[in-house]
């Protein structure tokens, strides 16, 4: 808990955590919205974790103090998806299992909403969104456009950084550029490609890998930026072989799963401390 | 609303609505089957539309009227997708969205089949199906094989006319000639191929992008013609890298967020009125 | 129902399954979890079955009867899709369509334990699992990790020959090496890649397949281990030509589609008896 702050992003940390993620194969419990739960699954895999959708009423509640992290995706929020969300939520405060909120179209839309201040009670070690969902959660803004941010990554700062240190957490804002904070130190993370955004679920499975990596570091902000690392150079990665959308997301797994500390190395990009986004 | 009625399906309006598309980037609600949604949702992606899957109660209604085109597929029917499904073409009629209503195995199975009739009076503007489908819906005919047609395309001719009359709607019937009509104008397509029906969603993914194009020309029978001549012609620039179903999905992806107005152009084949289907 | 059995697994049997799958085209319904339902529609497609995903109360009752088999997989099982599945099975019994139960982490997790004891008294034709989820199904074991086994395949033969003269069904556990019992007759077979265990939905799949080839042969062992042969020769198939978990599952397809007699003749690899798995 007292653990050393890291002072900025680094592709040796990202290394240590990925090294730690395929050696343990955490067990990441997802409940997440239909469109994702797929491809959110396969990224898992192909990294190494074992993903277990477990996200019914009871069962939500059971597992989640057995799981190593747990992700809360309300994309998708019928009636027995959201008493499984806050049954997950409280399990895994309960038992410190640490996880993840991913607000999905939060502000936008009433149920969801409704229900990510609720879920907030229960502590998330990361909340994971855009920028208009970000706002949204804080009560900062209106939220976005169905799934599309309306808001820019460097218009949510501020609020990110006052909210992660309200609620104790990290909030990742994914955007161009993802910035990364813990309310104390706020990092800026430059890899990915535009076809992640042309793939369904492509944001939703980057908050599965955050629950995967968020017991493989003392530092959750090292912890969670090592995840967006992983995902995003694995994307360039993917990308270097991939004609479009379709052949992205498939490589994208080939990526992840042949992933070395070299890639890392050769390709992470924080940029430093203050730049612009 | 007094729009030019076009004659005949041309590769120009084709390319016109493509053109628009991408340039509007349309938020596209879709309520669709589980086994279809994350096809649909990465069709409409690599098309540079904006899928968002908003399918349960409360949220439905509330978006239907925010988006600029509407998907309704009960494929998968479950109590509250029924119940969501009536508010979003409720609040979608209301608010003057156009919005698609794909019967799937309607006919064959009790629920469905209650739920389409039901739906029907919200005044769809395309209905989207097989023959077996259409014939069901329009009370001639005793439904497919689960999603497969047991009737001919040809057979569904008149009755498609019929029932686009009386519903002011476009019927889009699909098969290896695709038929559409508006009750005055019949048009045959013969883009395609057959790989597209052993890829699951095939035929649901279809229906999403008509919901996409639906708003993207005041002609409404132009606006489904192009939704299908883009998907298969698309589907043929896939299928010539492709080695079998699995590619073939993955590089129908690629051709769609690299479809060209030349590739519409060289092969767009509409099939002259009163053509042998 | 007096078959010939057969004493040893033949290339030639796998053959004769694979040849009357693709000619009859077998409408299978499958009641599967959220995460495995996209692939395997895919699978069951590219085999030249006809996947029907219906899986509701009221429908699935309706429609078991009109399929040539069921698929049973209660790896996310809400309240509605417990009641479809218990309605399914009934209704597959009473019609003499063979179904398959996949008792996805059963033991480990409580509702879908008792759902699968209920599940059971339907008198399904195949039950197909892990060694933990087949020890615990038996009451021999406290289920696995999740959806991983934590039991190897060899400790579970015995209780799975018990279970099989039991249940009067073929018991099949899936690990490297495959073992099908019928309770008499107990067979060992040795194809399939580690990539299938990296993909998600990989074993499900399986379970879909196993209900397409159950009608396919009077003997149902034979049916399964055709059913297995088929997938997991496909697997090798598909091996040779990826470089990753996503690219195996793209081209799994591909495989599945263009499987030949050689390929079986080629690769199918069944121990002898008493063989060490």
């Amino acid at each position: 808990m007292a653990a050393r702050l890291a002072p900025e992003p680094t592709a040796d940390d990202v290394i240590t955590v990925l090294r730690r993620l395929r050696l343990r194969a955490p067990l990441v419990q997802c409940l997440t919205n239909s469109v994702a739960t797929n491809i959110s699954a396969n990224v898992l895999l192909a990294l190494g974790a074992a993903p277990a959708m477990v996200d019914i009423p009871d069962e939500a509640g059971e597992f989640a103090p057995v799981a190593d992290g747990v992700l809360v995706n309300p994309g998708t929020p019928g009636a027995e998806a959201r008493a499984a969300m806050l049954e997950a939520a409280a399990g895994a405060r309960l038992a410190g299992t640490p996880w993840v909120l991913d607000p999905v179209a939060v502000g936008a839309l009433s149920v969801r909403t409704r229900l990510a201040h609720e879920l907030l009670r229960h502590g998330p070690a990361v909340v994971r969104g855009n920028a208009s969902e970000v706002l949204a959660l804080a009560g900062g803004g209106a939220g976005g456009r169905g799934v599309d941010a309306t808001d820019g990554v460097e218009d949510a700062i501020e609020v990110s950084q006052e909210f992660a240190r309200e609620h104790s957490c990290v909030v990742a804002v994914s955007g161009p550029v993802d910035v990364l904070t813990d309310g104390t130190r706020t990092w800026r993370l430059a890899n990915g490609h535009p076809w992640l955004t042309q793939m369904t679920g492509g944001g939703c499975a980057l908050g599965a890998v955050m629950a995967a990596c968020a017991g493989m570091h003392t530092d959750p902000l090292v912890a969670a930026a090592s995840a967006t690392a992983v995902y995003t150079v694995a994307a360039e990665v993917a990308a270097e072989t991939a004609h479009g959308p379709g052949t992205f997301a498939v490589h994208l797994l080939d990526a992840l799963a042949a992933l070395t500390a070299d890639d890392v190395r050769r390709l992470f990009r924080p940029l430093p401390a203050g730049a612009p986004g």
